[in-house]
């Protein structure tokens, strides 16, 4: 799709806006039997689902649930699972951890294990974030030949490794057992090429283990996700698109910048984001904004919380079609459904209004309504393909 | 999807027919809010979208505009993503050009260059039709050893090259570096096995570039979409299907005859077309029949001739259903909106009628009412699966 959409990329003046609520798609709380989409007033989403196309979006496949990583890309018009991102370099993203090409990145947790080595815990009782800072400080002090060792704290008991240089594979096994009562395991090469990576890896948890021996809970580590940054085709040179990112959170501007576009500095509050939207409205013909207010609510499982969220987002949708955008896509990266308190795998809806996009039936942007939409249900990588239709800028295939 | 249906096709003795209303999807015109579909008054095609199953196709991808050779593979079953067709075969059997396997054939611009060679008009003000005949007449007095060289005028600047003979490979680059002010370029083999034919045509360019140096503005010539005819899987032998294209547009028995169905002889008009149906009813079990009339329309931004046109169409569909066909499908190759005065990316109305269809709840044949049908978003190239059912042509997949 993305050498179809490539080479079919035209240049125009139309303007895009991707508004991507993070963990948007809900569930009927039981007592009203209305998912949090159904419970919100949203008038000024109403109005815009009843002009707009309609549909549901499904990330990866029926029941897989998608972390934000593979959401967005998504999104982005990548087939998550063509182009798969490991969870240590999702976790430097997170942070904004300047990851290069050819760094080593893993996720590690710092864990409890007993006077005979063994886990008691495998997250050392989630730790607070400043004891992971000084811990983390502990662990910088390790020294491997020939590569550069980079480490830093996330949040409780989480941080990223990254080892640079040296032409190292990261095909690497992961050390965590997934069990009590057993020992951390070593580090296997998944490749021969990988072997020198997997040596340097097992000297730096041995080295780990003796610094943190004195630290209980958090006397030992447990080293996950190990991955590389992957290449992926840039966004504005398949789209043949300017393309911005406006999001407050680090893990959304790491991906987008995972993938080319050009991320604008903003402020934390959705209102600071829209603000630098404004600013930037004529520099770029693409934005993805960020709304992480829904997810967040979906995830403490407050379902009041998240109708709340919705509502607030509807306030000011608005003030961005004040902005005269050609194309406005409105969705999201997953379903957090409140009675889940996590992600979820239903399909998320999604509306796309242009002049073109012709209004189907559909008048209410919930999960049900937008079952019965004109765009079906769509798995998000072929999103962008419509919105650049919408946008006119593909031209035809074939004669 | 081919192999599938291929291995599982039965004989029976039911008739289908296969309308195609070339550009039948529209858009709605901004001052009503309704499209073409919802203003026309239709009483045949409610009447049978009411007992028929309907729903939307799309024939490349969400948001890809197909061209009328990747909309009709789609609805006789080949995936146009997988089953590509050059620009130059396309242009051959638009004028119903003999073409053969091994012919590579390009589509022609004249083009206007100035003294140093650059190009000043891609279209070369878009001659007239005469002017293109007699300069295709000096292009064909070009000889190049080893192979036939055939020059067909098309419309306005556009020709066909065709080379036949030698063995040649079509992988060959395009001469119209499409912008003003550089000269055409030369023809560069795309495979190893293309670099002949790249002398070969290289040479034609400035035995042409001579021949029509005092003929401006049609003083050069570009080159594009070199291809050779694919080899298709063949219609009949794929569904055991005697079938049979009924078209007044060369285009259209062009694309018919590449997957091997028999071209009807029929006049220049719909009613010609259905008089030839008439008359061939015993011969065949599968029809094609084109309506070009939407598109037409369509194509000229002309929503009110758009809406006569599907006023016409209706009035002639109880003449169809008269003839007993066992499923009746109604559709169309691509949208053409008015509002868009070319072709679109929107998915295409559908309803399928047989026995067996199984009514939906949908009461209309419109881009809103189909969104809603049974048959979902269906990728074109499924469609004739399901009218293989629908047949009852087809047995069981396992035991």
């Amino acid at each position: 799709m993305l050498d179809l959409v490539r080479s079919l990329a035209v240049d125009n003046t139309t303007k895009i806006v991707l508004l991507s609520l993070d963990g948007l798609g809900g569930l009927p709380r039981p007592e009203t039997g209305r998912s949090e989409l159904e419970t919100a007033r949203l008038p000024n989403l109403t109005a815009l689902a009843t002009v707009a196309a309609c549909g549901l979006l499904r990330h990866v496949a029926p029941g897989i649930t998608p972390g934000s990583g593979p959401g967005h890309l998504g999104l982005f018009g990548y087939d998550p699972l063509a182009y798969q991102v490991g969870r240590g370099v999702l976790e430097a993203l997170g942070i904004e951890f300047d990851l290069r090409a050819g760094d080593v990145a893993a996720r590690g947790n710092f864990c409890t294990v007993d006077a005979s080595g063994l886990i008691t815990d495998r997250r050392a009782g989630r730790i607070a974030t400043d004891a992971c800072v000084r811990l983390t400080e502990r662990l910088r002090t390790i020294r491997l030949p020939g590569v550069e060792v980079l480490v830093e704290p996330v949040k409780e008991h989480r941080f990223v490794l990254v080892l640079r240089g040296g032409g190292l594979s990261g095909r690497l096994s992961e050390t965590d057992p997934q069990a009590l009562g057993k020992a951390p395991l070593p580090v296997r090469a998944l490749e021969p090429a990988a072997a020198h990576a997997a040596g340097l890896v097992n000297t730096f948890i041995e080295e780990a283990r003796r610094r943190l021996a004195d630290a209980a809970p958090a006397n030992m580590i447990l080293l996950r996700g190990f991955d590389q940054l992957p290449e992926l085709p840039r966004f504005p040179a398949v789209y043949a698109l300017r393309a911005a990112a406006i999001a407050a959170y680090p893990m959304y501007r790491g991906l987008a910048k995972l993938v080319g576009m050009d991320v604008l500095k903003t402020g934390g509050t959705f209102a600071d984001e829209l603000a630098t939207l404004r600013e930037h409205w004529q520099a770029y013909d693409f934005f993805f904004v960020h709304y992480k207010d829904t997810d967040k609510a979906g995830e403490d499982g407050d379902f009041d919380a998240k109708v709340q969220a919705l509502e607030r987002f509807d306030a000011v949708v608005p003030s961005v079609r004040e902005l005269g955008p050609d194309v406005l896509v409105i969705t999201g990266d997953h379903a957090t459904p409140s009675v889940l308190a996590g992600h979820g795998w239903q399909p998320v809806p999604a509306l796309v209004w242009s002049r073109y996009c012709g209004a189907d039936p559909v008048t209410a942007f919930t999960e049900r309504a937008c079952a019965a939409g004109s765009l079906g249900v769509l798995p998000a990588h072929h999103l962008m393909s419509l919105v650049m239709a919408n946008a006119l800028r593909l031209t035809k295939f074939g004669a």
